[in-house]
């Protein structure tokens, strides 16, 4: 079985992370339920909780691998996120991006100043490692890297430190890098806290791999049927797994209507403006109470990225205050 | 001449608010340039930061008062604000708000569990002290009073102690009630720091009252032709006004398309949801370098409830991206 990732890790990505990440607060959501908090990583500088472990993996390079530079395959919000690390920390970063990413993600990489590879979605895995064999650039992986998951852990240890009582902690599952990562600090420092796993019906690989006890992988055509771009990942990782074959309570499933409604209860409700892949959780929250196990709840929303005609739409046609 | 507020008042009204108002982060904003942070008061749980201040003047009652209750009359955030804040300290409170209010606030006032008392703009102001003579409730005004202006000062300490060497502060005047509180606080503590208000061209009353150097009052019908709901206000305040021409740099006007640009900006760039008054100061950012000293500089986002159709109609039509 893999080592896990320890606390103490968690602890050093924290370190590190600290001038480049905002440390999110908490927001009471009383429009949620008495006892339900956001924990808001759409405030990230660049709009997504995947800059704490992109930080920490560039923070990581030793002088001979920070010559050499970073690349990605992303199409999303990693991308952007080693784009802004590695501009913060004067590394240069080339990001792989398949044609037909979203524009506004696509654009947020551009800002920051990265090298812009664009191919088919089909070739992309070959041409990022294509760019690390030619430049000698060290690959970043979206979620499966210890330095990436040690990284979003941190998440976990502002919730444990902001309420230490907390009971139950949602938090978004596409590839697992977060979950796992917050799985490590919350584990260890609140251990009787339920950590439950949310994702689409959609892209329901990780439910289907917790309920089967192995790792189950989807097609990338079932997983693009969901609305959430940021989790149409075809399976957990072979470290992400088992931290949450381990570490991990439960893994619940929400219907895209769910997915579109809590969309428009963060921006009525907190002023939060969500994506769909970081609204899931608060659909979980809002129509899974089946399966939580309630009590004092943290909802990790886990970016708010959005293409401004898409979101206009979703706002626009939703629940109404 | 009226006695300003002290930042001792400002401390004091720090510590009875703690645990009511979030103490929000700074968000840096490098859409908006390398020097800007936003203060994000939308993030409080009424979705600005008049909570601040009805916290403070509900905190502030003693015994006796605290049974009579509170009552105020407001189309908007602070009747809001009151509301939660006087559930949270267990007092009756009683809003009055006219017909045509706009429905996302007025259904906040409710959630709070506030008795809603609905008149004709024209009656708003003899409805509240009738409902104080009958029923004893204490009247807490909306910028006015200098429990409230303590309260709403807090934000100006937080930004002192988050970015000790900040250089310009924009704060959005409607009342006058923020930035007088923000002003008394920075003043003391960040003594060279330039305090800059920020208004609709179609509301400029406190910007011809600072040209002229003594209070000036616009009519209702004109003031109430900008889209900034919260900033309609007509007139500063007998108290608010001294602080503004004692404390304050400048205050600067800004367009109508520029406040709804701001909004869309906020939105895409640093995934917030602002209403139109809270969006000023970032119109003024974009818009009025002409009038602005620059260097590092904090935009107060005042607050973000909007109605979701107008907010879908705004973010829907804007600068895509």
């Amino acid at each position: 079985m893999a080592q896990l990732v320890t606390l103490e890790e968690v602890y050093a990505a924290a370190d590190r992370i600290k001038d480049t990440c905002l440390r999110t607060p908490l927001l009471p959501a009383p429009w949620a339920g008495s006892g339900a908090w956001l924990k808001p990583e759409s405030l990230q500088p660049t709009g997504a909780f995947k800059l704490r472990g992109a930080t920490n993996a560039v923070a990581r390079l030793d002088d001979d691998q920070r010559a050499r530079g970073v690349v990605t395959h992303s199409s999303g919000n990693h991308g952007s996120a080693l784009a802004y690390a590695a501009q913060r920390a004067r590394v240069r970063a080339t990001i792989v991006v398949p044609y037909g990413a979203p524009e506004v993600k696509v654009g947020l990489i551009a800002q920051a100043g990265a090298e812009l590879v664009r191919v088919d979605p089909a070739e992309r895995v070959a041409a990022s490692a294509e760019v690390a064999a030619r430049t000698g650039a060290i690959e970043v992986p979206p979620f499966d890297h210890v330095d990436v998951i040690a990284g979003q852990g941190t998440v976990g240890l502002e919730i444990a430190a902001d309420l230490p009582d907390v009971e139950t902690v949602l938090v978004p599952v596409g590839g697992g890098g977060l979950i796992a990562g917050v799985a490590v600090a919350l584990r260890a420092l609140v251990p009787d806290v339920r950590i439950i796993g949310c994702e689409p019906a959609l892209a329901g690989d990780a439910a289907a791999s917790f309920a089967a006890g192995h790792l189950v992988a989807w097609s990338d055509e079932d997983t693009a049927r969901t609305v959430a771009d940021g989790l149409r990942v075809p399976s957990l990782g072979e470290l992400t797994w088992p931290h949450i074959e381990e570490l991990v309570d439960d893994v619940v499933t929400v219907e895209e209507d769910a997915i579109l409604a809590a969309v428009c209860r963060l921006a009525a409700g907190s002023r939060l403006v969500a994506e769909a892949s970081g609204a899931v959780t608060t659909a979980a929250l809002l129509t899974r109470s089946d399966r939580l196990p309630g009590g004092r709840t943290v909802v990790v929303v886990s970016g708010g990225n959005v293409d401004p005609r898409w979101y206009a739409d979703v706002v626009g046609s939703g629940p109404q205050g």
